[in-house]
Parts: C-alpha cells; structure tokens; sequence
C-alpha cells in the first residue's frame, strides 16, 4: 500500500533495489503530448548514480523503455508503462544486512510491518524506488511546460552550514546544472563541494536543505482545505527518503515576524494584482496567487556511513555494522530532479482538479431561475 | 474539491463562517465504540473562540450535534454526521471586505480560483472550518486511546523567539491545559502570554510553532514510498489555515550534524529493539519504529491586525484596509487541538490500513505448493 | 466504509431511518451555478412517501435545508450540505424487529458484521438513505442540463409481467409524471397500479424494470478499462436498495442474436456520424457514441410484506414474524427519481474526468522536438 | 484514467494490443504469501488465444514475468509489477481500420474522446488489456483460498439459446475445465461448441451468458449504500469488454414473483442461521449473509465478423468493411478465467475493507465513559 499518488494524473510506482527493475504506471496522462524515451531518460540521467565526483561511483546505467501509452510519438491517453531494468546487483555484499539492522534505515520498521524485507540494498526502501517518480515527473512537468507555461527549478541552498545568499526568486536553470552540486552560486558551490570530499574522506556524511521554485504560475491552482497546494507538496518532498522537514514561502523563520511585517501587501502592477513581497510564498488559502511558488526541504544526513556502528541483529543481540560499499555521502545532488518530479506530479494533478470543477462547465445565460432541477 | 481526507477512515467536512454551520461526516468508524456528544465538545470547547484572555473574545458556543451513526451510545459503523450551527454572524461588519481583499488572506486567491467568494468572515477559508476537523479527530483519538493506547499530546513551545527549553518526551497533557497559552513549561507560557497581550494592545499579530508528540505508537504503521507515516502528517499540519512549515524529528535543525552524529543507534533495552536516541522521531522508511513520534509546526503571525494596510480592490484598484472586530492575536493556542485532531485522523486511518494488509491474512500451514491458483 | 460516491464530483451520504436525520456533502461542485431549495425540494418530493395512492401512506415531507456551499444564490465551489430532519418516527412499531430478522432485509447482515444495528426501520439500510443521493443527484442534473444539453428520464417499464411496449427512445418526461405509476404508457400504467393495489390488498408486493434514458450526450464521456461508463453506472444501480440487475443496450436479449444482427454499422447521417441501429446502448468501449444512452435496471419486490413469514431471531431460534406498519408494496415509483440522481451523479462525474485529461491542455504549436523534459 | 482498480488491494493495469506489452501493478499485497510465476502463469494459460479449437487459432505464450515485490518465493507486501512481452504483431493487418471504424468497437469512440488511436489490434481496447486483470487476479484468488477458504468458479451456462439446466449451487471446478467451453453439462456443452463451430463457419459470431459461484464467504463482508458488494462486482463485470448486463441472485428474472414467493426465509440449520432459499444470491443490504454468492453475466456476440459490414472512414464517408484475420467467434470460454479473476479482486478489497473497520478494534473493557477524548 502507499505505492499510487495522485487522484487524475495518478501514478503506481514499483521495484526493488534488486529484482527486475523499477518503473511506474501513469494512468490520466491527456492525449497529444509528443513524448519520448530520450527525453525521460535525460532526467534520469540527472538522479542517476556515478554522473559526478562527488556522488557514489556505483555504475547503473537506468536505461528507460516506454511499454504502453505513446504511439507514433504522442501518448495516445492511455496508462504509460515505464521500466528500468535493475543492473550491477550484488546481492553478496548484502549478507551483513540480512541479519543486522542499519541504524537510521528502515530495515528494522520493513520488519517489524510486514514480517519479511529484501535485505540486499534496501528493497522497496532503496531510492532506487524514486526512478519511477523522476520518469513520470517528467511526463508531467512536459505537460506543464508546453502547455501551461510553468517551469520548476529546485537547487541546493544549503549543505550543512554552507548556505548561499538567500533570494526570493528563481535562478536560471543551466546555472544549477553547471556544477555537479547543483547549486546555482558557484562560490558557494565549490564550498559544498569541498565539503562533501571532506565528509566522505571521513567515511561520514553531510545533509542540508533543497529549495524549489515554480514560476508561472496562474492564480487558481490549489484547493482550500485538505487539498490546499502547500499540503499536498508537503506530503510529496515528505514521502521522499531522508527528508525531515518542508517549508514554504516564510517558513518556520517568518513566525518570528509580526504580522504588521509578514503580511503581503497588495498593488496593481502593470494592470496586474501583485503583491508586493511574497512572504506567502506564491499560496494563499491554499490556493496559488500568481506569484512564484517556493519551498524548502530538509535532507538528512545519510544514513549509510563507512564507520562501525552500534546495532541489534534480528534476534534482538547487539552488534556492530559496518558500512562498506559505494555511497553517497550527500544525497542532495542527486535529489533535486526528484524534488522537482515530485512537484511537477502535484501541479499538474491540481491542474487537472482546476479545469475540471472551475473551468469547464457555464451557467452563463442561465437566468437561475430553476424552473426545472 | 479538497474537503474528504482519509484513505479508510474518511472524513468530509463542510461550512463557511456564515450560514448555515459547520460540520464533518465520518465514514468507516468502526463499529462499537462508546460516544457522547459531550466528549466530542470537550474537545471543540479546547478550540473555540473566547475561552480565555488571550483568545479572539467572539463568543461562539459551538455546540456539536450528533445527527446519525451513533445509536444507544455506540457508534453503528455507519457515517456519523456531526453538525454545529453558525452564530453571533454580523455580515454588516465585512461590507469592506465584499470590495477589498485582505492581505495574506484567501480572499484574492478564492475570488480568482471560484470567480466569487464569501466575503463575510472568510467564508469556507476561516478557521471556523476546523470545527470539523476536531469533532472527527475527537472520535479517531478514543479509538486510538481506548483500542490501541495510542496518546497524542501538542502544545505550543515557541511564540515568536520566546521557546520553552527543548525535551525530546512528551509533556503531560494536564501541564499544556493548565495555562491558556497551552505551553507546559510555566515560566515560558507567562511570557509568551506577555508577549501576546503587548502585540493585541498594538492591534498586530504573532506566530511561532507548535510541538506534537505520540506515545503508545506501536512499529509497524505507516508505508513505503507515498503515504509514508510523515508524510502523511506533513499533508494534515499543511492543510491547516496559517501553517507555513513541518519537521518530523530532528527536522532542519537535524540537518547540520554529520551522518555519525545524526543516526540512531539500535540497542536490546529491557529485551525490546530500541533506538539509544530519537533524531528520527519515530519514523523509519516512512514507517513507526516504536519510538516516540514527534513533529513541529511553523503558524505565521495572524493575517488580520488591527492596523492599516496596503491592498486592491476587486476591481484592482490601489486602495487601504483598516483591520476591524475581535480577531486572535495569535492563533497558536486555539490550534493546538486542530493539530491532535490532525494527527489522530492519520493514526488511526494508518492503523486500519496497517491491520488490512498486514495483520487481516494469515498463510501458516501452507505449503507454498501453490497447484492451485 | 463505503458511503463516499464519485472521483471528482463527490459526495458523502449519512442518515438512518430514525435519529437526527440524514443527509449529504457535495465536494467538488463547479462555482457559479444558480441553485435554491425549492430545485431540490422539487425532486425530493417525486422521491417522497405519500405522493400517491400507490405508495405508502407514510407522511415524511422530507423538507431539504441547504447549510453551506450557497451564497446569494450560486454555488461557491466549497462543500455544499443539504440535511433533511427524520420525522414521523414511531420507534416502538419496531420492538419486534430488534429480536428478529426480517426475511431478504438486511437485518442479518449488519448485524454480522457490525454486531450491532439500528433496529427501527432499518436503520441505514432504510431507502430514507437515498434522499441524500436524490439531493445530491438534483444539483448533478441541473448542471448537465445547463451546460452540457444532457438529459436524463427514467421510468417504470415493466411491473412483474405488465410491460409497456418496447421503444428506442426517450419517452416525454412529462408523460412519465403524469401517472403516479411513472409509466409513460397510458394504458400500461393503468394495468400496472391495478396490479400494485391488487397486492396490496392481499399483503404481498412486487417488483419490475425501471428504464433510464440519456439524451444529449456528447461522444467521448467514459473511460477505458475499470471505469466504464456502463461499469460506473451498473454500480450506481446496483447500490441502490432492492436491485437485482442492470442491463445496457441490448442487454441479455441482445446476447440470443448473432453479431451479424447485432452490429451497429455506422452510417453519416447529415453529417454527423451515427450508427444506424443502437443495441450498444450509446457506449462503445465504456465511451459514450454520442448515440442515446440507455440502461435498465431489475428491482425485486419489496421484502416487507403484511405476511406470516418464517425467521429465527437473534439467539438463532426459529420464529415468525407478521409484517405491521405502512410500506410501498411496489418501490419502483418512488425509485424513478432515484435511477435518474445515481445516472446524474455518474455522468457529471464523467463529464468532469472527461475535460481533465482531454479537454484541458493544448499542445499545438509543439514542435514535439521535446529538447527540454 | 480509468486503469485502476481496488480501495486496499489496488491494481494499474497498463498496455496496448500491439507495443511492449500487458501488464499490472499490484499495490497492498499481504506480505508472506508464497507466489511463483508458474501459478500466475496457470491463470493466464486458461484466458490465452489458441488454446482450443474453439478460439482464435492465435500463437499468444503469454509468458508472465514476476518484477517485483516477491523475494525469495515470498510476497514483500510491496507492489508486485507483472509484465507479458506483446508477440506475433502484424501491424500491417491493420492497414484499413486506421482509416474505417469497425462497428460495435471502440474505434470511433477512442478517436472521438482521445483525439487519436492505435488502431492495430485495437490498442488499449483489445481483450489483451485483460491479461493485467487475470494476472492480479491469481493472486487474489490464491490469498482467498488459503487464508479465508472462499473459491470461486464461473462457467459458461448458456450460449445464445443453448442453456444448461438451472442449478442453484456452484459445479465443480473440474467439470467446468473438463471441455474447451467451460460448461460443466456435457451435453449442453457439446451443443455449445456445435453451435460456436457452425458460427465461425459462416464467419459470425455469437454470445452468451456466464455464471460465477462462490463458496466459503464468510457473513459481514460488503458495506452499506455505495459500495455494496453487488455494486462492486457489477462494476468489475460492465468493466470487462463485451459485457452488456449482470444479475446477482434471481436476476431480472425474479422481478416476475411477488414478494411472498421471492423472500428467502432464515432457519437454523445446524446450529447457523441460513436461509431456506437463496433468491438474494449470498447478498442482503449489500453484505454477503454465508449463502453462496452467484451471478450473471451477459457477453454480447464478438463485434468482429468475416463479413461486410457498413460503417464510415475517418472522414466520415460511407464506406465498407470486411472483417479479417483471426478472431474469437465467441469470446466466453476465454471470459470464464477473467471473471473469475475480477470476482477475486472485488472480494479480496472487500475482506481487506471490512477487517480494517469492524475486526480491527476492540473496545471491550471499557466503561464508555468517555472521560477524555
């Protein structure tokens, strides 16, 4: 349970680390979109493993294959099958685990929940899982583009005490992809990723936090109440491995303002209601406003490190574990195509809602009278 | 769309500030439970308005009825149907608000999603919303207490830059309920209480975070990949008027500390798998581990203050809006129950889903032969 | 469980037969359209007791009060709640059945499997239930009709041997309401309530086929695969109360013919293309052909009947039981109203799906070079 | 949209006749039921072309490959991703349905809703699309038999006016696979295949009826109002291609028979309350009752013929269309494993809904108090 997401463009996701591969189903993809393989594989390639120094080295080429739902170029409407093939597995390497739980991994809660778990790699809890997601988010976040106009820049903006200069608008897309840290100011780039050699000299490793923004934007998207934008790209950055916290427009920092400084004013620019500061972060009511959309998320540090650690085995005896192996020693390189997959799948969902309850239907020459239910 | 949250335990909630009421009805309680209307308005007089000198003095008694689900005392397992009649309106006092949308409020952003909105009080998007909310989570919380011995327990550990020492267990329930502002550590809550009074007497507004800890959690609730357990909880706080952030654990804060420092190491106490710290407050892989839950919500400074500010006007006009009537100060006190509502509702809806899949089949005695299909 | 209908246009019913009323939540419903009481009423009072002599002498008035979701007289696009108070309640006409299970109800049942139930006339198993799908259904309908041009009229075509001659096409809503029978067949009708009084006089009941055709409908409502427009609707009906069967098109009949008879060939009808025969019933591949829709359903003959009938009671010993009290000896009447709100509900919903995926987005002008994911 | 299915037990099926393949995503799968490829692979040998001389002499191996969520001969409770490679494409047959609808198909009404189609094989609306379902199905059905002893058995009872002899228990699932048309009677099935035989002969087609069992329910599963489980399973039954009605229990048929004769009496049998006749078919206010539960399926004769037929092109000029290849003159002995397959899927969400509501929780001990929410 907990492997589909969305309610139009609805998403089922699948694999293990080892096994036959990982892929997804997309069931509500609109007709007509010209799609293909090249251009989901180029986000993979940006989430892959080994594509820079300072991510893991392990080789895994996560080659896509589209099965189902794209014809002679354009999606034909129905569900898209989407599979990568599971490669370079080294179930022996595994051994350790099977009867050791990694601290801080979800070995011991796989467990405990289902009895059983796929110790080699992590199984269904490796972030290998999140292949599906970044395919799929790229079906999404074209639909966005082409037709919505709306573009999605995440980047780092902090590895652990190494934050860049804060700005309330999006930088320019190439600048994150220009360094293999994916953070747009180059200083602060070459820091963090100075900082990340450090760590992984140590056999430790380094979080810190990622920031998203959505420009584009019409006002309307979102929903009050249980659906409102913010709360549904809170459960998406959420339901991703090694996050710990979301914000978004002020955050947790603008409770410390007073009102009389947090709210945003309203003006007229250039025959446009805008507000002036955008502390609310592009929603409002739960509702975008027309402002840029911008969040933060909070990565932990990973979980698997090259040191001997104190642990249970599945007896319950304690032990050591010692990480060996080739990890990454900062997941947040490689988690910004995600984080931007994730909220691709939630804008285009809240489209989808949009249209459907506020745009498609006129009562216009109604004269209300309801003569007749 | 956006007022039916729950996978099993499914809650639609509906009402504006005016008309009407406000209500909430709950579809899949199971069946047997013993439930007055009087607990659940113990539960709503926590979150109504004028219950101290800190709160909004409007006087709503919020009187709850219980108009089907419950027969002889016990819930049938059939929808319950909790209603709450709207009183005390003034619609003359929101004249102004028809022509001119209120700073980071939901007026503008309503107007444009819905081409119309409910000027008066806020309509759908007022707090008066909740009502609902806490009325369903006043049922999923017995569940959870009287079946399970699962406890929720929230309360406010920061106003602004005023925060009560940190602790990594929860307080006790009756030490939140002893002071107005819901803060368990006295000396803090005497100064944050100062600290709303002197912006009330300002006519501004404060924010600050509330603090959520679970006990009693069993491992095992929870899921991979989307509906992780915080994320889950993430969506619930998100969707809660004025919320602008969520940690689960060691949150940002967490994202400091190298990987050695962060994890969680397992060890046998008095012959259960345990965690020798907390940082990642209870959840693993998305899934309770056993350990204390804990979680932190970021509520901005209140929208409305009682000073002049900048805006338009429907017509984009640039114009002033005097802030008017009786409005909180902050409404950090009156949500702590929202948030244990909150909570509970995904507790208990991940219990059921837990139990379904995990607990309903049993495949002991079988041979694994499999001949027949 | 299981009293949340629809994806996009949802609602939530909830009521017993005894108790504080019952009712329903609409969310999702588009803003801006004009909607009063008296619309509702209107249909309310086609589904209501005491209409007729026909049916049961039983006086409800069933008087609908809209609490949230209008305002000024159009819907705001927020949840509207449309109650119904219970009156007329004589629960101690209902002692004998808290001991005994009434044959072919559903006292049985729910007592399995929620060990317990509301024994007074029936509790949630009533057909009071449906007054909150009739509401619900009034709203759907009023915006097909106004948006879309669709339809809907359903009648009575067969009580137990009695049947009208058969006809492609939608009879005149008006020829249905004329008799209380709801048979647009003038004579038909007049044999049909000679029969329903003949039962009545001697204790027993009946039952027959109710027929629903949908006029107007555009091509392209429906969806591949799980959610036919002829699946989602063969649910609808099949939720209701004391059906047996659903059919569309052609129906069993239709399976005797060979596919050389049973084909319908398309042909170019004034420039429109249409097929020239309609036993598909207006969908071809669970999507609607622009064609009439249409569909019958079986409903059995009401179980409560003024007879001696054997039964155990709750210990399981054998005993009798003396139907008393005010039914319908026939419920087809009243279950016009009925088949027509679940056919309105399944058809806006569809319509919403509908211009979601394949109606919102436009991808012309791509070059579907797809240079950028 | 459209392509998923199930609460608990939720499947995505995915795939088109021609592409890479069919296929199903199972999420919510209980961990630790044994499960190889061999047993999925059994299902799908029963739904395959050119399995007898009374199917479309089709080569289709159908070789299902088990992806994920199975390890080490155990379910994971993750998502089990089930794949069968497309063989033995000849696009090039297709050549004149790109340009002419073939009528009584989805041709018309795929290009009419999605703007586009694939028309080799039909695409999405091919029977292939079925595969997903029976493969998902075998494992359903295997958690039944082994965890709740429920069974399930359909068979062909009648072929356009060719009926086996009535009988109200299931036959024995061994006589149902003794002939190539699944009818347990002989004799009646020797008229089948005469009668299935002389069709294709002229190049027709004809339909028919299937008959589903199932044995070992336990009383309580199924819900009130929407989802009854009658209204679940006539979903799953209108879902399938060619599939024109459905009857529970006495059907259409029993609409004939005052309410006297039609009631099914309860008597102690043997220490369990049973009833003496089985009119309601297993089902009563929606919730089996411990009787076995039986339906009717109404499959329309096989829209493609070796005729000439008229209908339009694309353009919509009259034109006409002569029906090639290698297709089913009947599809209902191939339809028996896929109902059986659906009837599965229903039941199990089912079993999964109702122990997470009504055996999940236990509020014995307590004194109802309620003393704290």
């Amino acid at each position: 349970m907990g492997s589909i997401f969305g309610s139009m463009f609805r998403i089922a996701t699948w694999g293990e680390s080892h096994g036959g591969g990982v892929g997804v189903v997309i069931d509500g993809c609109p007709p007509g979109l010209p799609l293909t393989a090249e251009e989901i594989q180029a986000e993979l390639d940006r989430r892959r493993p080994g594509q820079s120094e300072i991510t893991t080295p392990r080789k895994e080429s996560d080659t896509v294959e589209i099965l189902s739902g794209v014809h002679e170029g354009f999606t034909l409407g129905t569900p898209i099958a989407l599979n990568v093939r599971n490669k370079d597995a080294r179930p022996e390497a595994y051994s350790e685990m099977r009867e050791k739980f990694r601290p801080s991994h979800a070995d011991f809660t796989y467990e405990r929940k289902f009895g059983r778990r796929m110790a080699e790699g992590g199984g269904r809890s490796s972030a290998r899982e999140t292949i599906g997601r970044v395919a799929a988010g790229a079906v999404a976040r074209k639909i966005l583009r082409l037709s919505e106009g709306v573009r999605i820049v995440a980047f780092i903006d902090r590895i652990q005490d190494i934050a860049m200069p804060p700005s309330e608008t999006a930088p320019d897309a190439e600048a994150v992809e220009a360094t293999p840290v994916r953070c747009p100011h180059p200083a602060t780039a070459a820091a963090m990723i100075e900082r990340i050699k450090e760590v992984r000299a140590k056999g430790d490793s380094v979080g810190g936090s990622i920031r998203c923004h959505i420009t584009g934007l019409p006002a309307g998207w979102g929903a009050p109440v249980f659906d409102r934008l913010e709360a549904d790209l809170a459960k998406a950055m959420l339901s991703l491995p090694a996050t710990k916290g979301f914000e978004v427009g002020s955050g947790f920092h603008g409770t410390f303002l007073p009102g009389s400084e947090h709210n945003d004013a309203f003006e007229n620019r250039q025959g446009r209601v805008r507000t002036m500061t955008n502390r609310s972060g592009g929603v409002q009511g739960g509702i975008s406003n027309g402002e840029e959309l911008y969040f933060s998320v909070a990565f932990k540090p990973t979980a698997t490190i090259l040191q001997r650690q104190a642990t249970v085995d599945k007896e319950g005896n304690a032990t050591e574990l010692m990480g060996r192996g080739r990890h990454d020693p900062c997941v947040l390189p490689r988690a910004v195509p995600i984080v931007e997959a994730m909220a691709a799948l939630v804008l285009l969902d809240h489209a989808m809602r949009h249209h459907a309850q506020c745009r498609t239907f006129s009562f216009e020459g109604s004269d209300g009278g309801g003569d007749e239910p």
